[in-house]
């Protein structure tokens, strides 16, 4: 609560503007919404919600969402943000591991839930997040809508105190193996989250920004946007399902957005409008991109097209979620053409609070030079140190979590992740990066989609398979892109082989299924030199 | 810790410069001075420091300091920066209080410490802050050499793991009445306060600057300074004693330096200087003033002639120390002319962790108008809860510490101190300001210095008397001064007397000590009208 208290009691007349599903633009101040927060946390006490229940939500970004987050946490309890880009079997499971007691819903989501409702074990009612004449016909036996439930709530409702390692939200990664693990996230992670991605070298937000998380609230929690607005006490503009590029475009401008961050993807379609309407982006100042490496073309469109700063930045669900925002020091500052987009593509230096550092198999750790990589491990107060129901810590004896991630450190602290640790080839002792292939692949005009997989080889352990989705009409052959790929990595990196496919397998999160990949190519047999 | 050696690993070749007392100026890295901080923790070890132990300074803002503050708290010691400005038996008093087992000191303080020397109760030794070819001729009887001690030590000393509110630094308030009495910072409040000050809402600092602490380690921390640039990895410069106009104007250029804090006094002379030698700021962006109100005129003439922002600030011993950071919201960014300065003049916004409320006398909170004036209370994780020793706590029962200062706050969370609650008039129900009438007064041009006392009235209960030191050469009669105010102030603050004398007593730190004065104006009989 104490960063939305905060910005009612220091900036209370500032603003929260979202783009709803169904009602249009709504505005109000923090002032307003510290009021319905409260108003909702006795509404929901008054329904029976007890400290530490987890209440779910099914909600793009906007007001109510908001005011779960602060009302529930707030109350005691935790918020569930569950991604409903998820398999329908992987949001079963997640709500019946996590035990909801409440699923709190935009308008969007109706037929999703009508279609997990009758496998849920835990969930006694859906809410709805509008007013009574926006309710959804649906044939789920029991809903409720927000406004009403909000209403039965009293004004004068008093926070508890409770211990700062209080649970205040939860939610689960979609690796791409097994079941999805939840992250509880305390009140004093989240706190010390926000302090750190507020500070100039990360985000850079003050009181006098107005902010924009593209990035949902139920990826890795908006990485840390709605913490770190009220913090600041900057407006927050909230856009809703509405996405695509015409959109935001629209938002941006209008409400004079100059922070925003979210995934790569939403960029390519906020850019390609631009160009095609030959729009811009009015005030914006800083772009945060994450969740997958931002290519460095975008980098440069955003900075030398629209004078947009662009932050690349890397996180986890298991880390609240930031870690690293590339940002310029005294140094790299000073860096001018290449030299300053290799500094750009690295995912960015750790920011306050978090460890970084990198070791080999045995676990030894290696050097910070900018070229060795090895695998990533990271401590902190808001890393996590167990799953949700886990029997066993998440991390070592020391604290730190291997993040799963190869990577380099270099001198001035900047992390270059350069593989996964499960795709990576070992060949002859060296490390071969499969996305450093995969890159290099798809810069091939022929080349739509690449994926590299290891595949075990009698004398090097390991060899890279290349497989390649040609582009639309294309039919490359093998000898024509193993000659591009010559002149852009080392030869001993070179596929063994190259596998076309029509399609490559995705993760519900977009990623790609190397597990699926490496189980269709098992019997592969590459070619003997 | 944490903050030193997030500088060490994400920006090891920063630069830490120091002006030294004897020994030119000495520059190295974060790096090395992480290396040194531990060799250092090392070497009290092996004297037989023991975590808890008090181990005082008396030092001016330097690299050797730093270590001291890094490398004595690193090992779960305390540092307890004595302020050598303070009179002779308030030093004596503090470092038997807080049974200071080593004082550290800079050769400026071998009269000093010679002087308090057979009077202190728990101190072992004095370790001079030099080489052995600087060590003082000293009548002493123990003393050592900084750097012998440091030689001492080992490379592989391990930082130990301790609860985080562990104390690690303690410094005493100069009260004007009793015995000074002494806040522990832990660890934990330290960083939080770093957190909250290094945001763009307050110091604004980044990996980018070159911060220069003119504020004292030993006068409440240097506002966090030397904790702050750590940990956003800055350039960090010390000033050693050298505080002087001619002094600091070349330090600034020379090193760079983009950001700076400390007294109004300081920067009268750095203004006086500029003015004198037609000399500039060079890169300085930001001055943050605090310790006492800043003229707006001393605001202006930074703003407008030398274009370098003023940051008015507040803070206290017991916050360690910062409060508010005054910084404009997107609202007050528009502000023009006076209300600009008038803005400006006030004491800031809470910086994220401190919440802030004014009371009447009996404790019912009053309004946020920027009218209504009462009791500023404060509260939040870097307020003292209890003074160091003190059998009661100094919050109440909801943690709630009552700054002794009385201020107004305004809809957009901009405090203003109008004055110290026990120096406020109390008259007729309503009151007056003593420091908003010393303020008008001063500014009429045969007033030196003014203070103003209340004193006992049958029918106000009570009336300000304005005591008046005359300008040089000057004689102005009461009249001409009433005249004057009442251009200034409404009629019924207006002083029912005045009082010429030729000196104000003062404290050491150079606040007026008005104990003393009501002391001597006592028996002083108000005209009756």
């Amino acid at each position: 609560m104490l960063g939305l208290m905060h910005a009612a009691r220091t900036n209370g007349g500032e603003e929260v503007v979202t783009v709803t599903v169904a009602e249009g633009v709504h505005r109000y101040t923090y002032g307003e919404c510290a009021a319905r927060c409260r108003k909702l946390a006795s509404a929901l006490e008054r329904w029976g919600m007890q400290q530490g229940d987890r209440i779910a939500t099914l909600a793009w970004n906007g007001y109510r969402h908001l005011e779960l987050w602060y009302g529930v946490a707030g109350a005691g309890a935790v918020v569930h943000t569950i991604n409903p880009r998820l398999f329908k079997e992987q949001i079963v499971y997640i709500a019946n591991h996590a035990e909801d007691r409440l699923i709190f819903a935009d308008l969007s989501f109706v037929a999703l839930l009508e279609d997990v409702w009758p496998e849920l074990t835990s969930v006694e009612a859906v809410v709805f997040l509008c007013d009574e004449a926006h309710m959804p016909k649906t044939k789920l036996p029991k809903v409720m809508c927000y406004e009403t439930l909000l209403a039965g709530g009293s004004d004068d409702y008093v926070w508890p105190m409770f211990d700062e390692r209080t649970a205040a939200g939860l939610c689960y990664t979609s690796g791409t193996t097994g079941h999805p693990k939840g992250v509880l996230y305390t009140h004093r992670s989240s706190v010390l989250h926000a302090y750190a991605a507020a500070l100039p070298d990360a985000f850079d937000a003050c009181a006098r920004d107005i902010m924009l998380p593209v990035v949902p609230m139920f990826h890795a929690n908006a990485w840390g946007m709605p913490h770190v607005a009220p913090l600041v006490g900057a407006k927050l503009v909230m856009p809703g399902p509405y996405l695509d590029g015409k959109s935001l475009q629209k938002l941006i401008v209008d409400e004079g957005v100059t922070l925003t961050a979210g995934v790569p993807t939403v960029w390519l379609g906020l850019l390609a409008h631009l160009q095609a309407t030959g729009t811009n982006l009015g005030g914006l100042r800083l772009a945060v991109i994450g969740g997958a490496a931002a290519p460095v073309s975008m980098i440069e469109t955003f900075e030398r097209d629209y004078g947009v700063r662009v932050a690349h930045a890397w996180g986890m669900t298991e880390m609240n979620p930031l870690g690293t925002v590339n940002g310029p020091t005294r140094a790299t500052a000073q860096l001018t053409g290449e030299a300053r987009w290799a500094m750009e593509a690295k995912q960015g230096r750790a920011i306050f609070g978090i460890e970084m550092k990198i070791t080999d198999d045995d676990g030894r750790e290696l050097a910070r030079d900018g070229k060795v990589s090895g695998h990533l491990l990271v401590r902190g107060p808001w890393v996590v140190e167990r799953y949700y129901k886990a029997a066993q810590p998440a991390v070592d004896a020391d604290g730190w979590f291997d993040t799963g991630d190869i990577a380099t450190l270099d001198t001035q602290g900047y992390m270059q992740i350069t593989d996964r640790a499960k795709d990576i080839i070992k060949s002859g002792g060296e490390w071969i990066s499969s996305i450093d292939l995969e890159n290099a692949a798809v810069a091939h005009p022929k080349v739509a989609e690449a994926a590299v997989i290891a595949l075990p080889h009698p004398k090097w352990t390991e060899r890279p398979l290349l497989v390649v989705v040609p582009a639309s009409g294309q039919n490359p052959s093998k000898d024509e892109i193993l000659s591009f790929l010559e002149t852009q990595v080392a030869k001993w990196w070179l596929p063994d082989d190259i596998a076309f496919v029509d399609e490559i397998p995705h993760t519900a999160t977009g990623k790609i299924q190397k597990v699926a990949l490496r189980e269709r190519f098992k019997d592969y047999k590459l070619p003997t030199v």
